[in-house]
């Protein structure tokens, strides 16, 4: 197999990263860095998309944008009427972001274009590159939205009716920025997808290990809960007539942890972000408290049960305590999503074959290649991050070496996809 | 003793309660009620101080002002040579008030001397009723300040220089309002110092009782726990590797009530009112939080040692969890002050005198008493109040019957204590 090693330009990959990341970018007063602000279909993410397209077409893909604003870049092949290998990512970005997250898996796709064109290498099956629209969720509301309507579980018209915090809808925006394109918002069924991205966690640093095969991503359960309870001056009212909706709210955080360290649901996670209580005056009793829970797991069941065991405990706070009263509001869930076994195989071989240590992971965030594992197999590259992998901040950082590794796995992967029967 | 056994007009008193209120009177949006906004020494404050004089000099009172703008009522006795017997309150009040906090203890003593006048009782010693200036600290910041001040505990260029939010003076609003008086700040020890107050709690309510008759101000402790943890992705970042501030933060809170429930420090009681965490996102673990422990005691020692269990439990937070990191900042803390066995035995039999159900109890709050305890015997009479006695709230009440019951009982009290020798 190693006929088919490549090794991409990590310099020239890296510029891409660095120019991409000029759009859009701010001076971060809180970290004192260069951030990334460009939200999907804002003039910021139109400047990057345009540049984006100007490297596809210098790399000779011939590029098409949906009614969804998804972009692909096509490479042919020697068959013509095989289905492609395609690869790619998104270039929006929350707020305050860095250069790297869903940018790695774009321009490493169109390097690896690149790379091919020098080499002189040509495939089997075409290769295609796709930037997908709003992925982050953070201007519409909805993440992973491009590539959802592009598999088809959900629909241009609700896409196209979500709005921003202005009341400014995405078709509209679609429109202003000239993404409104022809092609058909359904993708056809590629031959297979693969994604490099950063890990934005610290398991590959932690290990020591420089390539992430992801097994796919956990599922997702966010609910937020609002206990009410009583308000009561803290000097003068006797403990046993309080019904304090902060401890209940302190109470449930601590239980999550215990639930997590018994091991009894799998693979847990369980993050509380957001605490607020109210009136959150130093000698009042909180009459109501707000907390988010946040639970990941890669079992279906296990995340099912946590959940159950999760309401059952708010039921015995209200039990415990006359006047507290709790209520739930489920905010997202989402299934476990396995990648599969054959893509994955690929990118770990790729990987050895290049002399890069490699483990299997679970993506704990969630990626457009949840959506198209729904028409294809799909698997995904990690490159692991520095600062325990930070993300969604200017401090987001991979070096150019390990930027340039994850692209290397790539290329060999996506030349090893194309070349499949 | 029943010869000394006097009614007062409990119409009178509830008249001048509601008069009194409507100087600042607001409407409260939250509750849909009638509130009472008389922040110390503004023009609602200075309003209602001229309407209390007023009624003072109609009851024949002769009125001083002293240089910290307390206002003294003063009854002369047989024994014009003898001290007084002192009683009295305050009329500031916090933003959202209602009509009783404070204001019961000043008008009560003004009802007294009118009943005495009209039964033409004249008394051995000779009688005060005192409107000691800004109790509530929330303009000037700090509490009981005009008692603080006639008691000697503070000093008179400390009060006058503090500033409100836009930097007026304290020392400049007296003189605005023409409260900065001629009389010396430093109050003559009396004979002996009672006051009569709404409970603000819900014990006397809970327990079908009148009147509570005050045993002292229990201490109060308040710090600020300001809790460093890691910000890191929820679905990312494996438990081990956290270093959650939230986490920690409600396991002091839960940690609190432990020690509470434990009786392992006498009767502590502990509020964690403020609790905030950040960035406070629902899929970012908490890098920073924020909570404040309110700690009551009636007994230093016991108070004392719940601090430092509280200390070596922040500790051990520490300790567990490499990157975690806790900080303190004291608030506030005052000793218990126990009331006198004389004057407490007093108020207890002319509550039984005039056949009203009677409980000792501990106050949770500080008022004036806690400060002129330093100077004579002193100790207060609770009133009832419902809706479990909240305070500090346009919904804060105490029933006509229960405003005159604890006049009635003042007046017995300070009758009987005018004749003492």
């Amino acid at each position: 197999m190693t006929e088919h090693l490549i090794t991409v330009d990590g310099a020239r990959l890296w510029q891409s990263l660095m120019d991409l990341a000029e759009v859009g970018a701010y001076d971060d007063e809180r970290t004192g860095l260069r951030g990334v602000n460009r939200l999907a279909l804002t003039d910021a993410d139109a400047a990057g998309r345009r540049l984006v397209i100007s490297w596809m077409e210098r790399a000779g893909l011939t590029v098409r944008v949906d009614r969804m604003g998804n972009i692909y870049g096509r490479r042919e092949g020697t068959d013509p009427g095989a289905r492609p290998a395609l690869t790619g990512s998104h270039i929006d970005s929350v707020a305050t972001a860095g250069a790297f997250d869903g940018c790695l898996g774009v321009l490493g796709g169109i390097e690896v274009v690149r790379t091919l064109n020098e080499r002189g290498i040509t495939t089997r099956r075409p290769l295609e590159v796709a930037v997908f629209t709003e992925e982050e969720g953070v201007r519409f509301g909805t993440d992973m939205l491009g590539s959802a309507v592009a598999a088809g579980r959900l629909s241009l018209e609700y896409a196209h009716a979500l709005t921003d915090r202005h009341g400014v809808t995405l078709g509209g925006e679609l429109a202003r920025t000239g993404f409104d394109g022809p092609a058909g918002e359904r993708l056809d069924p590629p031959h297979a997808y693969v994604e490099c991205h950063i890990e934005q966690g610290p398991v590959l640093a932690q290990a020591g290990v420089e390539i992430g095969v992801v097994t796919g991503v956990q599922g997702i359960s966010w609910q937020e809960i609002t206990i009410h309870g009583r308000a009561a001056h803290a000097g003068t009212t006797p403990t046993e007539l309080r019904a304090d909706a902060g401890l209940a709210a302190a109470r449930v955080v601590v239980h999550l942890r215990a639930m997590v360290d018994s091991g009894a649901y799998g693979e847990l996670r369980a993050t509380v972000g957001h605490l607020a209580v109210h009136p959150d005056l130093t000698n009042i009793v909180p009459a109501r408290a707000e907390l988010t829970v946040d639970l990941r797991n890669p079992d279906d069941a296990q995340m099912a049960r946590a959940e159950e065991d999760l309401a059952a405990f708010l039921c015995t706070l209200e039990d415990d305590r006359p006047g507290l009263s709790v209520s739930t509001r489920r905010m997202a869930r989402t299934a476990h999503v396995p990648f599969d076994d054959g893509v994955r195989k690929v990118i770990a071989e790729a990987a050895g074959d290049h002399g890069l240590a490699h483990l299997s992971l679970l993506s704990g965030a969630g990626h457009d290649a949840q959506e198209i594992a729904a028409l294809c197999p799909t698997a995904m590259i990690f490159v692991r991050g520095e600062y325990d992998g930070i993300s969604h901040n200017p401090r987001e950082y991979s070096t150019p070496e390990a930027c340039a590794h994850g692209v290397d796995v790539l290329a060999t992967t996506l030349l090893r996809l194309a070349g499949q029967d």
